[in-house]
């Protein structure tokens, strides 16, 4: 049997601004109520809380301005009767509604940004709590983005420190013998899924912690979650079907040819 | 505390077409080495045992031809040293690469399809463990996809029974009062990816036990894993962007008009 134990302690007070999130983890995770940390643990953060300690609270009146000084380009747009829905690759390489600037768990009258640097602020995390509890833990940071194609939003890792993002499985056989199809697991995104699970939403648990994977726990911070995205060359999604077309047909009015690649025109 | 323990039992036989799958997983879970199965358990299956118990095998020669008849809709192709990758909405309403024929974990010369209903392999698996072991279970069974915009691939929820797939948090107050922004978690699809943290892809584990969800299980077998799917009007990316850029360029050369609306020409 192998086994899988995500856990969510309750009570993280409300995170201000200048708070020391080492210090309100570690004190959350040594509730004696709750299983001792041990080495091997992963502990995952809805980066929420790593946005409010490290201020990155602006007010809501700038909220789309907040969004354009987030993005480096905008994937597509949709018309709804609220307004335009705008899903933008952000500064992170994150391709996300609104581009992660986020309206709810926040005080009235301001949004919150993602962290400046999610996969540093982990690894700040995790040379923290490593401090605290003399073990080898991996940290992940979290947050929350829709996908094409499917109905409903996933928690994707966006930080990450001391975990095999990805497990790669290519070469390895299947119990054929055989090179397996599926290549490389994205690991730290079903972890910070699995979490998500257990931290829900409104209730004021953004801190989990997983125990069975101390496999894809790494003594170095490794590369982080920024290794994860892939945009560019290797990406067939790199623009809305829609602004694509479009593209393509003022191109073409313009009397531009068509690219012989199946690489789509900046 | 809130907590979630996924575990996967050992030693699954190697399936076969005519397998009684309900056996064989009730046999598996009832292992006296593994925790009791308990009400609002939710018993996660990979969709290849269940396509090899439903005879859902074809020759390999046979590949690029089973891809095909999977096939509704070319979303995206990407030529590459080994040949056509081929990106595809197949008739369940899943974009995969291939349409999820797999050449993998099967016996040499032949390739898998999917199971014809996943839904309803579900329900017959759901019904036939009720009956076995007395208790309200929720089963899923998953498939392995890539994503756009991020490196690897994480698994997905295609079938379902008894599992609430979405958890609708719309009108849902954040801790400050406000509604949240985040809408609908994507509940079954982050199930499957924590259960495939513990089966894991070539170690012969191909069923997990996950516990401490039992508010997501329910009486009836719900609307399965199809409702998860979102395509058409509702969806920014049918196309892949080189794609709709050579049909935005086609259509102009060829004197269309450019839609005023948001949508992709079909």
């Amino acid at each position: 049997m192998s086994e899988l134990r995500v856990w969510a302690p309750d009570g993280l007070p409300e995170v201000v601004p200048g708070d020391d999130l080492v210090e309100l983890v570690a004190r959350a995770l040594a509730d004696p109520a709750l299983p001792a940390l041990a080495d091997g643990d992963i502990v995952v953060v809805t980066s929420k809380i790593v946005s409010k300690a490290e201020g990155r609270v602006v007010p809501a009146a700038d909220r789309e301005d907040a969004i354009t000084a987030e993005t480096v380009r905008v994937v597509a747009t949709r018309e709804h009767p609220g307004g335009v829905t705008r899903i933008v690759e952000n500064r992170l390489g994150l391709v996300m509604a609104a581009a992660g600037v986020d309206a709810s768990n926040t005080p009235d009258g301001t949004v919150l940004l993602l962290p400046l640097d999610p996969d540093a602020s982990a690894r700040r995390l995790r040379a923290g709590l490593r401090e605290r509890f003399g073990l080898a833990l991996g940290v992940l940071l979290t947050d929350t983005a829709g996908r094409p194609w499917r109905h409903g939003q996933t928690d994707l890792a966006i930080g990450a420190a001391g975990v095999r993002v990805l497990d790669d499985l290519r070469g390895r056989l299947d119990t054929h013998g055989r090179a397996l199809q599926v290549s490389q697991a994205a690991v730290a995104d079903e972890i910070a899924g699995a979490a998500e699970l257990v931290k829900g939403k409104a209730t004021g648990r953004p801190v989990a912690v997983v125990r069975g994977l101390a496999e894809h726990v790494t003594d170095e911070d490794g590369p982080g979650a920024r290794s994860l995205v892939r945009l560019g060359a290797e990406d067939m999604f790199e623009q809305g079907s829609a602004e694509a077309y479009a593209q393509g047909w003022k191109d073409a009015a313009d009397g531009r040819g068509l690219p012989t690649t199946g690489a789509t025109p900046a």
